[in-house]
């Protein structure tokens, strides 16, 4: 195979995490390490996902990241330096002048590596531009590097990113479980977590069963069908045991018709201002709770601290990040492209992750659900086996730098 | 003066926070040390409070505290891990019962020592406790011990416990910029932090304008009255300047009639199980920014993380809540009664504190609002000098153990 020169183009795209400029910071190392043995020349930034690529808008990384302490607060800056889209590319043959603009953009820079750090949507972009660069005879390696919290790619053992929105929500709600044990009246606490289709996020409060066994009382995930009466005599038992019940739920836990546990509030529902009121599972339930048993009932949604509380990341998602984004690099200087990068789990005691590729098309537009073994039969926990698949992942701490008492971030 | 020789009793009463359990520290550490003098010879904790002194649930901290590796572990513990309790004593004379009881306790165990850590109520009840053993002519020691995260007593500088909680919001509400940040189009987030009365928590996400030029655009608090109208051009003028709007609001702000903002949400609303929903401040302005400009928005309600993230403390909020701990107890010894420890700031830069004590029956049941010199002139952010009073109180980190991924937290 003749090997193929240009210069390379990385992206950011859908939702921030704690661990995405990781990744990002570890293809920059990879180019500047040159593990694509000579092919990449400048390594250019696309502020904005393709988006800002349309638009000319790069930055040359290559150049900004020559200081290696930039590099190190990278790492430890959450959400997107290069900042994110949405959007979704136009099918083949439906809006050609999008193609061919973004085809000018490569010839104009000379691009012949395109990587996308993203999940779902981004590994479709992936899969797209593949195909057209393809049917153009434009000679490209394009390369997906998965992210998301959610860990619902299909492929992977699991997703950079993941690995530090776990270790957030099992750390909080160890501090939860605190904070709520000091008083002796019975009281319900129910803790939402993010997660529309998987459960994975969720099930990560639970990760302290296998470790000090302080873990939350119920928890529930999409993948199993939400009954009311179920869930009120599940918090009855819970109650009796001891006053101080945690609960955590999934955001995307539906009943048997399909509609979402939030839903509920919406309906005839109508704030001061006239409008449909949507208030969330948590909020949804604890309003139950608080009708049916009658108890304190208190309701917590972690919302975007999730994905972007990188002051308490997983020092082993965050290394796994860098180590995957380099591999992309190294995987484009051997050719390999229209492929997602992966996590490989070839062992979990002791842990050992190595990075893989798959079909990027057998992964776009697909999510991984929680697998059964990992639900327990009553569908209201996870069992011993998910915890320990969810333990390493959130193995080791991964402190930022703090100055003056707030942590520093790096601002592109 | 005679030396008063007995055993002592510690308490923990109020909300918890991170470092009402650095405080209990303090004060072991004080007994142990024999800052005292020889006058206190064990050291009880009374569970759950007075609650716990009534019904002779007393642990026996002396002996369970001749670790010091336990003592470093109570340091970094969130919550409160004696218990805690709400309960308000009861007024002179109206229910002499109580008072017998709890006298009945104290003489069975030669209790002369008596510190309670906890805010506003529990000053209330160092007061008439010092009223009742006085009129009884027993002779003991009270103290109070300050503790809450709202900041809100007056006497003290500030009070333990605060400066944990502003160190979680400065920290969160950084990363929720970053987060913000990555998109480009309009959106508005709104953060809800705690504060029914005070300002002080709110005032905390804006520290990072003296440290690194990151804050909200906007901040709103309790000491100023609230007006949708100007809310609303303040929002357009934030949106017309960059597209990512950050808002930062106490809980606690209200309309010029004295009705919260959050109980907007109440008025005829009616969740799907038929009942008054009341949605909180964040919410309530996330629904009418909604309908009134039309962006994306999204509200964040900071929740109990807010006073139970240990793994994000301040050192210096740490170590001086185990320092007013210690001075209680030498205190005590001096004879010094019926006070409240307080933090006094000789100097802001180079900043230092040294602990003094004010009388508790003009502490009990006030509050100290937001200084009128720390909100700008519209009322809608703090002024520097604010965060320069701020900043001090975040400063160093205070990380806990981690032991498999998870902190180590102590169980009493």
């Amino acid at each position: 195979m003749e090997k193929l020169y240009g210069d390379a183009v990385v992206g950011q795209s859908g939702g921030p995490t704690a661990a995405i400029n990781a990744t990002l910071a570890g293809v920059i190392r990879g180019v500047k390490e040159n593990v694509h043995g000579g092919c990449i020349g400048t390594l250019y930034g696309m502020r904005n996902g393709v988006e800002g690529l349309l638009e000319e808008r790069l930055i040359d990384l290559t150049a900004y990241f020559e200081d290696e302490s930039k590099l190190e607060l990278l790492e430890h800056t959450p959400a997107a330096a290069l900042g994110s889209c949405r959007k979704k590319l136009p099918k083949m043959g439906e809006n050609d002048a999008f193609y061919e603009q973004m085809m000018a953009v490569f010839r104009k820079y000379d691009i012949r590596y395109f990587f996308y750090i993203g999940g779902n949507d981004s590994m479709d972009t992936v899969a797209k531009l593949s195909e057209y660069t393809k049917n153009q005879g434009y000679e490209m390696v394009i390369l997906g590097v998965p992210k998301t919290i959610d860990n619902d790619l299909v492929g992977t053992d699991h997703t950079p990113g993941f690995g530090s929105a776990a270790k957030y929500i099992a750390v909080t709600t160890q501090e939860i479980i605190r904070d709520c044990a000091v008083y002796r009246i019975p009281a319900v606490t129910i803790v939402e977590i993010m997660g529309r289709d998987a459960g994975w996020l969720t099930a990560a409060s639970a990760i302290g069963r296998v470790v000090n066994g302080v873990e939350p009382d119920l928890v529930y995930l999409p993948e199993r069908t939400f009954d009311m009466q179920r869930f009120f005599a599940d918090v009855r038992a819970a109650l009796a045991k001891h006053p101080n019940v945690v609960i955590a739920v999934s955001e995307g836990i539906r009943f048997a018709d399909g509609h979402y546990v939030g839903e509920g509030t919406q309906t005839g529902a109508k704030d001061a201002f006239g409008h449909a009121y949507l208030a969330g599972t948590g909020k949804a339930l604890e309003l139950a709770v608080k009708a049916e048993i009658g108890c304190k009932v208190r309701s917590i949604e972690l919302n975007l601290p999730q994905r972007c509380a990188a002051h308490v990341a997983s020092r082993t998602d965050l290394s796994e990040s860098v180590k995957i984004g380099r591999a992309a690099v190294k995987a484009a200087g051997e050719g390999i492209s229209r492929r997602m990068m992966t996590a490989v789990r070839t062992s979990n005691a002791p842990y050992v992750m190595e990075v893989g590729h798959s079909d990027v098309s057998v992964i776009a537009n697909k999510i991984r659900y929680v697998d059964d073994e990992f639900i327990n039969a009553d569908g209201n926990h996870v069992t011993d086996a998910c915890c320990r698949y969810l333990l390493p992942l959130i193995q080791g701490e991964a402190p930022c730098r703090y100055e003056n008492g707030l942590p520093v971030h790096l601002v592109l």
